[in-house]
């Protein structure tokens, strides 16, 4: 079945905010094993609205359209989506209440006389019940095609695409997809794919699909099977087989961990704290750890260390190290990991130090390069990184791999 | 003129990777003074995009393709446009040049045969070179409409339009587009936007358009002139009149700078050296500073107080203050500025204290209730916030809020 998104309203057209709709209803539709063709952004005009949806209709079976439902007159989706149809606007009753009990529970206790609109409903439609706003979502159904409307604010579409859309379309063919994932950090993105490229090539059900994030990849495995339990029988194998070849750079099996959340879970599991040394990071792996609801059970304190004074004075380097070695060197990157342990009697420690550029570089110690040290119970271990991008790229790639060799440090150290 | 953006790519398609390259250029284009009325995302397949690109130039004057330009076979743009304008692709000697050369400053000392492949061009077309890879850009013109294509890795793609794509855009009509910025920090965007109403409505040239960001709001005034003096004349009285009803909220003038490089500086040129002290920020303020390259100049170190127990013995925040107060209080964020600067000798110091959610709240202090204290030369502010959003959402604003009342503060105290 093909779907094709199609995301309304000025503020995408002109670039006043990126779509992250689309992206992320592209990879829920890739996941339910959707074929997905086109992406159009279209402004609130009723012509080239129209226009588009009718190209949109004529070569795909679902069109998902968001945003533009709105209360103003500047919102006209429904509208269009309506009229293209043939379908007369009603209100319905149940929406109508479920506006004024929104609106009860709001600071706006006037309801002004627009927000009735979103009560209208094309005749036939389903109302699928907005939980974090007033507009609700539609789905109508005509001659074989269907159009879906969800409102364009994300913390509204995510969560009704998540609750009510997902089953739907899941719904439309008598074979159910599912999919599940394997989350993988410290291995490339091209490393990762040649190394499942066999699994790649031959499996059709499921199928393995790689998708790259900042220092790590996404494998998801999904499934065509008659049911749940049908589909994840079909999947135990393959995950297994992506376990076993990926071992401990395996963090995660569950779309909502984090990599961040993976640390935490285990540092609580074995009962251990953490504390960071951050210098080129400059504290954003400490605030990626907080990040994380509930992680002051583990994390107490950490330290920004970004002058050399400030190296020695709270964490203790040394300053021989510091003027033998450099301030980007794996002898303070170690001094910093213990350092940091030491003065905060915590178990675990994870130490930043490089070049994050663009200025700074050398010859000898060139923009990109990080050591990273990592401490855990009286041992320690720094790794060499040469990591490619800007400044903000750099500091990004070094926050995750802190958090990875922390992980792989205590599952090796500890298990 | 009309424009249009159609982003080639299945990474983009599945939801791989989000399409920032279409907000930037949407943006941009819009400041360029060109209308948009269409974006589209289609995948590496000929007879899908030949029918996006016939279509887009049907009704837009300038098409603007990104990505699909690479060595593999699956890269089709180039072939696809030059099948379109019915142009004979041939190899440009000056490009190939330019391929050797970027291999041999690279690792990769061998140029598989695919890579000359980049070396073709459409005949008659504008050869753009790419300074940061080796695809180049192409401008093709026929009939009154053009084809702009540029490689889809956004850090090849942005210098290039800045540096050859706009000035080529610009010259297509008589009259530049030229625009400045006002970028504000502190004033929310509906009140923005509401104190300058009677401007948006009476001014054409310049027109004034606003974008709103976490916890700032960017104006953006474009005019149209014969040449830049004319319009910087033309923009200049506008401007002026923004400073003067935003006053200190505005923290830059130019579209480059960011909050974070203003405060530093602001902290620079009064020689002031500035300190942190976080909780629920967690170190993503002083993340923030570090940012900036050279921030190395007025930071030095930064404090991660998430636990109590560590506000008390990095900062000397009085545990009977903790236990009368609260960690989340007034009287706790002035402690923390205050004990972060008096440790460090900082001149300057920003505490952030908060309930980031999702648990923790209370009626008393709910989710999103954040002290910000700011400390300039010995005297401390506190400000109190109940900020909207999930816990992601909540701590950038505190980010945010935490750098503009320190420049805020600096500002009136030291001016």
């Amino acid at each position: 079945m093909v779907a094709e998104l199609i995301s309304v309203g000025t503020e995408i057209l002109l670039g006043n905010i990126v779509n992250t709709n689309a992206s992320y209803l592209a990879e829920m539709c890739a996941s339910l094993g959707l074929d997905l063709f086109y992406q159009t952004v279209v402004g609130d005009n009723e012509e080239r609205m129209t226009e588009t949806l009718m190209k949109a209709l004529s070569r795909s079976d679902v069109v998902i359209m968001t945003g533009g439902l709105g209360p103003t007159k500047d919102d006209l989706t429904k509208e269009v989506a309506a009229k293209v149809f043939d379908m007369q606007l009603t209100e319905d009753a149940h929406t109508r209440r479920r506006i004024e009990e929104f609106f009860a529970g709001s600071q706006f206790k006037v309801i002004t006389d627009n927000n009735w609109k979103q009560a209208l409903v094309p005749d036939g439609a389903k109302v699928i019940d907005n939980h974090n706003g007033t507009a609700p979502g539609l789905i109508m159904e005509k001659d074989g095609k269907t159009i879906i409307l969800m409102p364009g604010p994300p913390n509204e579409m995510k969560p009704m695409f998540e609750r009510d859309i997902a089953p739907y379309l899941n719904s439309l063919e008598p074979e159910i997809i599912y999919s599940e994932m394997v989350k993988i950090s410290g291995r490339g993105e091209s490393r990762v794919e040649t190394e499942i490229m066999d699994l790649m090539e031959t499996q059709t059900n499921p199928t393995i699909a790689p998708y790259a994030k900042t220092g790590e990849v996404h494998l998801r495995i999904t499934a065509k099977a008659k049911d749940e339990e049908e589909a994840k029988c079909l999947i135990a194998p393959v995950r297994e087989e992506l376990e076993r070849r990926f071992g401990n750079y395996v963090y995660a099996q569950d779309e909502q961990v984090t990599l961040a959340a993976a640390l935490i879970d285990l540092l609580k599991e074995k009962r251990l704290t953490v504390t960071t040394a951050e210098s080129c990071t400059g504290g954003l792996l400490s605030g990626e750890l907080v990040s994380v609801s509930g992680a002051s059970e583990v994390f107490k304190e950490g330290f920004v260390t970004y002058a050399n004074e400030a190296k020695e004075k709270y964490l203790g380097v040394q300053s021989e190290t510091l003027q033998k070695f450099g301030a980007v060197s794996e002898e303070t990157a170690k001094e910093m990991a213990e350092g940091a342990a030491l003065r905060t009697g915590a178990d675990t420690a994870i130490a930043v130090t490089g070049i994050a550029g663009p200025g700074g570089g050398t010859d000898e110690k060139p923009v990109g390069l990080v050591y990273i040290g990592v401490y855990v119970k009286g041992k320690t271990k720094v790794i060499r990184y040469h990591l490619k991008g800007n400044r903000q790229k750099v500091r990004d790639y070094a926050v995750v791999n802190g958090m990875n060799q922390l992980r792989m440090m205590i599952l090796e150290e500890l298990s």
